[in-house]
């Protein structure tokens, strides 16, 4: 028996072809792109080319405004950092209560320090951005906004280039984390209010170890990482020629199969949530079904836990995941759905299955046909389930 | 006729049997190492796996000790930034002229911006340190001390066990660049005076994009990239497993390799300096010919432009550099060279030969056919020359 992967929002398989375009670049065409030679020159030329394969994918106006990173958490703080240094005269930051753990471990880093004063804007329950809160959050105090893009817990997205706009009116550089986004949903920035954008490269089967920060022409920006010229002194050291490659090559493929992340991958996701609901009582859908990542699914299951479900679904060959896997090991329930009030009976049995074009329609098969009895079995076993379902009719709370 | 690769201080080439080592974990086992699932759990092993190869190489004490990091870059800055936080009633940093960009670039910008007071220490002329401007530079203020094991262009080793002990009676953390050193001299860290050591993985034949800051155990460090808890909280991001994997085995070959860098290696470097300085009058040899790495040459030729030198040498299928190709570009002569006090006539016409294990006899032979005839014609066209050979018989400056 094969194992399903449905973990693709913690990281994605390398697509096979983006390891083929990296491969001449580890012991042929080794060169430094920084070298004078002919090893470093070809290099150099091959490494432009997938830049701009890069800004295709993300519509920006120049190849330029793209620096390479080690991936989203170093492009993230790069974007926050750069800010408060290059707005020496403004010291807050606007972000939200779901973002992710490279940006809220940040922030709350900053504050705890005394270096800014963090506006940590909340949501509703579909995850969605308090805008009242977000309006009176901004001001010419606010050296940058950093809003995700969508939610790599929930799918939620975020209407971003409306909340860049709002940050502009007061002055403020916007940056939006679109790790999850990127590859998913169309992204154009070049008449955009956006100002930075971080990506990874292993969430859109690129490989890990590489990512991107877009830095529109003329904003000022302050490196994170001091050393040698590269990326025009934005960022510095040995350029990591075969993962630019690889990255420009899975951008390229992203671009290339978007509609089949709208089509093929959405369909796969529709009929596993319909399903899992039709079948399973009092489960949860969470997240903004109107406005999510094609791929997405978050279910909560009331009175179970949600490792428990993991571990079961594991055994039977299934991956998931209960959100980011840079929270994993820890017992404490998802902020990201915590913010959002998601009732105390659900919290703790959220489940996230994430898809890619990897998948086929037999693993939603294998899935709906695995989860419904684990769920079962576990609350058979739990006192909780036995008071609650007296109380309900054994319907589902959604759908 | 096969191009020849003498500029391994640059990057090597990745060792054929890393890319195996690395292969599998791009599209097979692709999981994020911290995920609790099986696609999680094998990679985990393989990652502490890997760490322990690299804790062999450096002579560690705890595997634990190691970060990995996007490389040398990365680990230079993080180790300088951690010190000034961690230890915020000292604000002084001493470091050298010679050093990394990775690390002179942050350097100037912390004094530049108010952060630090820094002490740049000088060398004589074979690129030693000044050790009493060092003894003077120390006190109960310096955060850290920063000096590199080897330097990158000369090969020039400083002693750096003896210096960490000198840092070590102020209460100052010591760290050390040993991006060159590693893999091509002896490291043993385990009972020294050293606090940090940045290494990366493309100097000695491992991937591009990642490298390691070693920290000693009981040593208070605070993250540069904030995010999620990997590398023991310490590093945010997503584990870049295929590049950890090669490093592992990089290092892994490193210590298997070491007596041919220092024997096989060493012989290459010293036949070609020999007969270089034989054949070519009015040549120098930059860097302490008693305490060098194994692989370095660094050669002046008076009253010849390096970057002619290395445009004929690159013609002829030699690639070699005039010095960092993180400083390439810029028509500067070498920062390195200019601290030694390299006399003007020569200062311009540095030529940096690197080897490594990839290199052969034959390499050495057809660098001692092509190199002499091109300086001598490059003479030819120099104004410079023609006077100064009217006041020299004729003899090599050295040897």
């Amino acid at each position: 028996m094969t194992a399903i992967y449905l973990d693709n929002n913690a990281t994605t398989r390398t697509d096979p072809s983006v390891v083929e375009a990296m491969l001449p670049y580890f012991s042929e065409s080794f060169g430094n792109a920084s070298s004078a030679h002919s090893f470093g020159a070809s290099v150099g030329e091959a490494v432009k080319a997938a830049r701009q394969q890069l800004q295709a994918l993300l519509g920006a106006a120049h190849d330029h405004e793209i620096i390479y990173t080690s991936g989203g958490t170093e492009s993230d703080n790069a974007a926050i950092l750069s800010a408060l240094e290059a707005m020496p005269d403004r010291n807050e930051i606007v972000t939200s209560k779901v973002e992710h753990p490279a940006i809220l471990s940040l922030c709350e880093h900053l504050e705890k320090t005394g270096r800014a004063k963090v506006h940590f804007i909340g949501v509703d329950k579909l995850g969605q951005l308090d805008i009242e809160a977000y309006r009176a959050a901004l001001s010419d105090k606010v050296a940058i906004v950093s809003l995700m893009w969508a939610n790599n817990e929930t799918g939620t997205i975020f209407p971003i280039e409306g909340l860049a706009e709002l940050a502009k009116q007061h002055g403020a550089l916007f940056h939006t984390d679109a790790v999850q986004a990127a590859g998913k949903t169309s992204i154009v920035l070049k008449d955009s209010a956006i100002d930075m954008l971080s990506l990874s490269g292993h969430k859109l089967h690129g490989p890990k170890g590489i990512g991107a920060l877009y830095v529109k022409k003329g904003v000022r920006f302050k490196p994170l990482i001091r050393g040698g010229h590269q990326e025009r002194a934005r960022r510095g050291g040995t350029e990591n020629v075969p993962a630019i490659i690889g990255l420009g090559k899975a951008a390229e493929l992203a671009l290339a199969h978007m509609a089949e992340e709208q089509g093929r991958v959405k369909e796969m996701r529709d009929r596993l949530e319909k399903a899992v609901l039709q079948r399973v009582p009092n489960c949860l859908v969470n997240g903004d079904r109107n406005d999510r990542l094609p791929n997405t699914l978050n279910l909560a299951f009331e009175y179970v836990e949600s490792e428990a479900i993991l571990l079961h679904l594991n055994r039977a060959g299934v991956a998931a995941s209960s959100g980011s896997a840079c929270t994993s090991g820890s017992m404490e329930p998802s902020h990201v759905l915590k913010a959002m009030e998601v009732p105390e009976a659900a919290l703790h049995g959220a489940v996230r299955f994430s898809f890619s074009r990897d998948n086929q329609a037999s693993d939603v098969d294998r899935v709906i046909e695995t989860l419904p009895p684990i769920v079962e079995k576990l609350r058979e076993m739990s006192p909780f389930w036995a008071d609650a379902e007296k109380k309900t009719n054994d319907k589902p709370v959604f759908a």
